[in-house]
């Protein structure tokens, strides 16, 4: 079964996560590891439509696994989401001899991936790369640590003014769907309080908090707030705490992108060189439709319906812990 | 004339700037090695008028030249600019036996302590401490430095998406009079174009700049903006790029209060350290109602009529090297 | 049970590691939530047997959890190794009213509090603190994380000069029993070779490595070494390569207590967090003499008797995905 | 006389510093903008032998001036001291119709231009780059402000572990001839004693630096020694004072390498970048066989004669401030 396949099309769509560049550097060596012949796709979906690819070898990734963003570029692609783009990628693919395909992203990305299995049949495995952690199959994905690295040292920054000034911060981190970010950089920063999608905060809890935080001399108050916040964003946050009491100065700061980039922490370059080297392994062993993961440190492979049809829970027992801590 | 001076209040006022501790422990440790007496006051002309001080010696200094913020705190006070207030604070500090001031602040907090020595006659020294960089008599001020390389990490993050992506993004970067962070941080983040309180760049020519970028196959488009711009902050210029044309695929982040805090770097520490010792050596020699500032790395005194009357200018060299260098 | 425990003494011990300062806050938060008091024993055992001992409330662990070492201080005792140092220390407990022990530190530490709850019976609880993660009984200690970063930043650094002069560097982390730091380091770093006390290389295995990488023109070659090398420390290596060709340029770092130090991880943060909660929470229960630990994300405690019989093993597959990457 | 000069050639030699690739981009950006053509000479000397020239234009030095080291890298040429290498680089300059040259270097660097320009009239700038900042005609050399930053850093990454341990530690940093990054990351990591090859400090002055802080109480006891210490290397002086006394548990790191590497600072790139276009402009002028420099923030051209003659002295007002601050 393995030797079936010998050239393998590696890209990275959607939104870029600090270590895709490792990523791809371990699926490139390891395809080098195991004499087979790795392509780059370029710009993710648009590339394979437009025919843009690049030979790449164990030399041509060297010096890329500590920089941030994705050497391979990435974009969303419309064409892709119609049967006659897929089609134009499928002839681009098998004009370049590509026999199979590793796709670095998130949901979006595996969705379109799954469809082009489902009509195409090239073997496919996907490596989670999304700084949000917001999919089943896997503990981490890749992103996610740096990310939460970045928001963290932000607040750090932002708590020397809080302190300074007895002030009152709204920060808000990234995470539509997820408060893996902001729950994490909440607990390493100390925040008063935590907003993320996962759980029903009320704007009156919140307020009891901050009053509490207040009464017992807290010297600094920060809350963090997941972009996906369903009891409003960061700004409209401190818009109602201050309609409903002049005591706090408030400030709000929106990292934005800014969580995005970066050198990988060691966490990160090590988790997507596992994870390339595990995705290629995959391929040679006759896996597809399967998204590579580390569960409990170990390489496991989900199939893509099983992820697709569960969410990645927050973890109850950091609930738990940020509320003790922020006593 | 020296020996009048034996006991010396210390405070910190207005914004937070990374080095003040710095420039605090240097202004305790000379009164130390001069054999003077340290006092802090808390929260600027707050704890003046409230009597909220503390005794500062060599060791209570220790371990505070690494971290933002300021130990002493900062507040806004509004009953100082009341002569009610001003009293409160003038009985205060003659209660505490304190015979001369050391302010560490910008601008509002050099005028109260102007007038403070005009209606009491306290000897007094203000050391500029303010990340904008926007005071004249000194090239430098303390926590730009640090700022400006806070905004270039960022741009430097913030850059791994663009050009991951072809992005264009507006980053504002703080700078309410001043483009002095906008500037240097457009240069040293490969910026194409900067817009600065300074200078009067139209929407026109940001948009010419920014084709011909696209004609040129520039890799990335950073648009760095002063919070002081006048043709509209980050958002607004956004969204008149975009009405314009659909080729972009724009973004924004506003860095906001996260430049403000960090350990200060070495040359906000050093230019600390050298204006706090110079402005405990400017009150031993008989000078008040001056600033301490360094110019052509010398420590220089001017009178506080003198700089409140200039502007610091931005050399106009940076502003030639930053449109070379954007080709 | 939970009832008879109303006192608890927290302190450090041992070698100081990154995220000490969060374990400290998280018990003293967590004796605040259960209505328990804290006390800090400063510079651990030395602290313990001159009775130098503070009152911790949760106010005053405010602020310190982004700081490196450690509030409580840490020191080597050569008196408690002695039945009337053990004695001397019970009296001082005794008279303080503590009736629970918390530590944090490594083996080293372990083995005293062992010692000391077999001969006077105080309940105790352990918290690994040490960057080597090198105990058995949880996946990861406190500071192993925030040193795996460091290093890998100072690779980086060192990289940029390694490929601008096509050099050698041997860089030396920490790990004198333990190749944590040193595998995951070098993975993350892109090392040419990594040598640690765990395996077996020997030096002609890091010579056809070496030569190797110069035939397929690999740009930059690092190699890492763990303090505890079985081959010869960095230095001798270095000479070993030297002696045997003038081929390569070769220098050599030896990155030293700089590990140790600085803000720590997120990771770290919320491991410290988690573990400071478990360890009162486990004392609570009744639980004693045992190390509170965290496996597959979940807090566990394990006897002190099964930790120390075992090592904390290096993940085999680590050491396969090193060897493909360094391809 | 600014026509005859249409192709520029750019190079980096003798030990990497950060800002170096701003420098080169500066260079190459200039060119473009007054239309002259330009191509970058690898490895230095060795290239220019060689004949290893590449061309360069606006977009090839796009997203370097963030990274550490030099894309054109550097290496020493034996051969480039020989009357025939010279001869054979200054065959492969003309046929390459190389006009005029740029070297981003050292006084060895300089040193070898010098001698070209005399043998065969190249037109030729130099510009400083080293992070030592030991050359006349500049305020500062490109690198030194990332170096000390560098170190700083470090330092408060071992400061941690001096305050946890009530340690000693030496840190010896960069700086063979200089005591530059010595002073300057001495006052910033707020050292007892700094050893510089500058100063005669003896053996038995620093002693009682150290002896003074003990009886004092100070916290921690750092002591930076350029890697140029006239009393010995920081290894040495670590052993005089175990033999002294027994008093001082003491630690050392060497610094090393890791002092060249990174991204450099803001102040770095933006300095490389007025020098690389100050080069340029120089040499349209007509200037030759000068260095550019910055004196008081504005360019200035030296020439090399009068370099060479002189020595970047340190700043006797940062050595009285060192002292005054360490008490």
């Amino acid at each position: 079964m393995e030797n079936k396949i010998s050239k393998i099309g590696v890209f990275t769509s959607g939104g870029d996560a600090p270590g895709m560049n490792a990523a791809i550097r371990a699926v490139v060596r390891a395809c080098t590891y195991y004499d087979k012949t790795s392509l780059g796709i370029m710009r993710g979906y648009e590339g394979m439509i437009e025919g843009d690819v690049i030979k790449l070898d164990a030399r041509s990734v060297g010096n890329i696994l500590q920089r941030g963003g994705t050497v391979l570029k990435s974009a969303r692609s419309k064409e892709f989401r119609t049967p006659e783009g897929r089609k134009k990628a499928y002839d681009n693919i098998k004009k370049q001899g590509i026999d199979a395909l590793i796709a670095i992203g998130g949901d979006g990305t595996f969705t379109g991936l799954h469809k082009f299995y489902e009509e195409f049949g090239v073997p496919s495995i996907c490596i989670p790369g999304t700084i949000d952690n917001d999919l089943a199959g896997t503990d981490y994905t890749i992103g996610y640590d740096t990310a939460t690295n970045t928001a963290v040292e932000a607040i750090d920054r932002i708590r020397d003014t809080a302190l300074s000034h007895n002030r009152l911060f709204f920060i808000e981190v990234m995470g539509r769907h997820s408060g893996y970010i902001a729950i994490n950089s909440g607990i390493a920063g100390g925040a008063a309080a935590v907003i993320i999608p996962e759980e029903a905060t009320s704007f009156d809890e919140l307020w009891e908090l901050l009053e509490e935080g207040g009464k017992t001399n807290k010297k600094s108050n920060l809350v963090v707030v997941a972009e996906g916040s369903k009891i409003g964003d960061a700004h409209a946050l401190a818009r109602q705490v201050k309609e409903r009491s002049s005591y706090f100065d408030i400030k709000v700061t929106v990292l934005g992108h800014l969580q995005r980039g970066g050198a990988p922490t060691y966490f990160d370059r090590v988790l997507a060189s596992h994870m390339g080297v595990g995705a290629v392994e995959g391929l040679l062993q006759g896996k597809s439709d399967v998204m590579v993961g580390v569960r409990d440190r170990k390489i496991v492979y989900n199939k893509f319906d099983d992820i697709m049809s569960k969410i990645h829970e927050i973890d109850a027992e950091s609930l738990r812990i940020a509320k003790i801590l922020s006593i």
